[in-house]
């Protein structure tokens, strides 16, 4: 997948007109990993290290002496240079071998997957070109980079369908033991033990994925679960993503325990839900090849206040890919905390997150698809839930 | 312990003269993880944050709305502020109310342990600091950091101590297990399966923890093992680190092979061994409080020269923590890729390792131990291998 993505990102160099790229320049990338090594390196380096890749669809390796060997055996790669007192002469020449007109170097104020260099190495990277017309011609990478990421490979598709399907049986063993007694940790373990058997990882932080609420009092949001126990006339809500072959998940899922003598959840409940459902839908049937993600956020969100509920704080969607929230277009407003990313626009290939959430006296509604933006229209990666699932336990 | 790093670290910013650190700004760190998280923060953040402490104590969170119950769960930071849009004016107005006259921001050119900061949110941070006077007063926080991560409390000791014991404890199993045909691979396997079993993970990548080298073909430095067999008359050597608890071990080891009829390793080979040993003795007997860092690295390096060997292309010794390449002075010589790090002293409470390697014809040798900087001087965290172990199998 290395080879493939290295590849597709010499294409995107020609498309956007810029001749090469310095992807990665970075040291200890095992401690601190960078966004972008998993994509376009597929190791680790120890010493300060530079990947360079060229709309010519050269790759250059520029590494300490030790991570030689690792680096030619990963093999993504073509020329692998090692260095042991100090990177610069070496870069220096390559750069000078090339002639670059522009240097496209991987750092972003407006998206995090693409901001992938510290201050420090950058400081370090003009250090190493004093003297060269170089430092003067870097440019962010933000463009490819957010291309690269957000353009899914068909194997790619595949991968986060196949983490998709696994995520849906595991909602399907979760439903099972939702039964009064049971507490939001209960849910959380068994997600847990579940994942270690299949030998896949959350696809975030373990103590927030699964996130679980049951019922009024559980915090919404970003939080873990706790020792609160599941009762009739609670909601039950779910949001879990995993990943699996280096792909994620992430969808939420809704279910209502009745009480005695009910067979049906509380109007005002139905209500939320059908409305986060309606407004799901309704982002859904803007998305399109060459649409801004704000108005696809916009359409959702509209439903919401109409409803006469008060404005969600969150983006509609997400991309989703090697990391939960994957690089390129967002479907959000256009506030500062999003940077430039609502006005990006959908391409074939992108994966989205639809989601949408409400807070009602029986707890918090959350619904959440995963979803490919193909030619002919967007399409469901998940299995959507369409009704709100009443258990009698 | 977070608790804890994060009291000590208004300590070291009273010493140092410095009355406000920006720890963390960063977003969406668990897919992209900062240096610092783990240290000083505890848990991570979808949305860009600011975490911040005082000279005074003082301990403030600005997060987005949906990160602040996790936040205020994990309790490092007494005062949690939530933002929906922007975090801009939050962030301004806690500095404006503190009025720091310098601002600690963890970015550094000389140490990757301490270079915390993304160029992208740095150059976020000074847009969100426009029209203040505070962008002017930023200095990097190398030096706090530094201290913060090189000076280990009692307990930052014992959990390494620990470490380095299940460490032996697993070379005592490998030891049992080389026999003529194993493979390095299944020197590596074994490793694995021993940590999971015991549920402890590898220090660095697993791909190249541990590294094994069964005789001379076998690339030296970071390298996956590979299908090479053991056989009589080959050197066996073994680097491997662990991480339990949070804190990492690194250590190497060797053995020999004695083919039938020999009793004794060659004489070149036990001749690189000694050479070796004294050297990392060597480097070891000019460790104290105080000394700079290359001034141990060069008592080592000399002793290698000076015996007719090739210079190392590499330091004796980094420090060791949360990380194996931990922060603060280095054990190297002042080359331009260990940036100033060289020149730092040694500190009660540091960790370093002391190792170094050479070449012969019966493969790799390298030695490696871990040593705790104390007032009396060095003290072994390891139980330092002094013979080259010879196995008739």
């Amino acid at each position: 997948m290395v080879r493939d993505k290295v590849r597709q990102a010499a294409e995107l160099l020609r498309e956007l007109d810029i001749p090469l790229w310095i992807v990665q320049f970075a040291r200890e990338t095992y401690d601190h990993p960078e966004p972008v090594q998993q994509l376009l390196v597929g190791t680790t380096v120890t010493w300060l290290s530079a990947f360079i890749i060229t709309a010519d669809g050269a790759t250059i390796a520029i590494v300490g002496t030790g991570d030689v060997a690792n680096i030619e055996k990963v093999g993504a790669y073509t020329r692998v240079f090692g260095y042991v007192q100090d990177i610069g002469p070496k870069l220096r020449e390559v750069l000078s071998e090339l002639g670059p007109e522009r240097i496209a170097v991987s750092y972003s104020l407006n998206d995090e997957s693409a901001d992938n260099i510290t201050h420090g190495a950058y400081s370090l990277l003009l250090r190493s070109l004093e003297g060269t017309p170089f430092g003067e011609r870097i440019v962010s990478a933000e463009a490819v980079l957010g291309a690269l990421r957000a353009r899914k490979l068909p194997q790619e598709v595949g991968r986060v369908r196949e983490a998709v399907a696994l995520t849906e049986e595991l909602f399907g063993r979760i439903e099972e033991m939702l039964s009064p007694g049971v507490t939001e940790r209960d849910v959380a373990d068994f997600v847990h033990d579940f994942l270690a058997q299949r030998g896949v990882s959350t696809a975030w932080e373990a103590s927030l994925d699964p996130i679980v609420n049951f019922g009024p009092g559980s915090p919404f949001g970003h939080a873990a679960p706790g020792e609160t126990q599941l009762e009739p006339g609670m909601l039950i809500h779910v949001d879990l993503g995993i990943k699996r072959n280096g792909y994620c998940s992430d969808l939420q899922r809704m279910w209502y325990l009745l009480p005695e003598g009910q067979d049906a959840p509380p109007p005002e409940v139905q209500r939320a839900f059908d409305t986060v459902l309606g407004s799901v839908r309704a982002g859904m049937e803007t998305m399109r090849i060459g649409i801004e993600g704000w108005r696809v956020d916009e359409a959702a969100r509209r439903l919401i206040v109409d409803a006469g509920y008060e404005e969600p704080q969150f983006a509609l969607g997400h991309q989703l890919g090697q990391t939960t929230h994957d690089g390129g277009a967002l479907l959000g407003p256009r506030w500062p905390r999003y940077g430039d990313r609502p006005i990006g626009k959908l391409e074939a290939g992108n994966i989205f997150t639809v989601e949408y959430g409400l807070t009602t006296s029986a707890g918090p509604i959350g619904l959440e698809e995963d979803v490919v933006v193909t030619e002919s229209g967007p399409e469901y990666l998940s299995h959507p839930q369409t009704e709100l699932t009443c258990l009698r336990r």
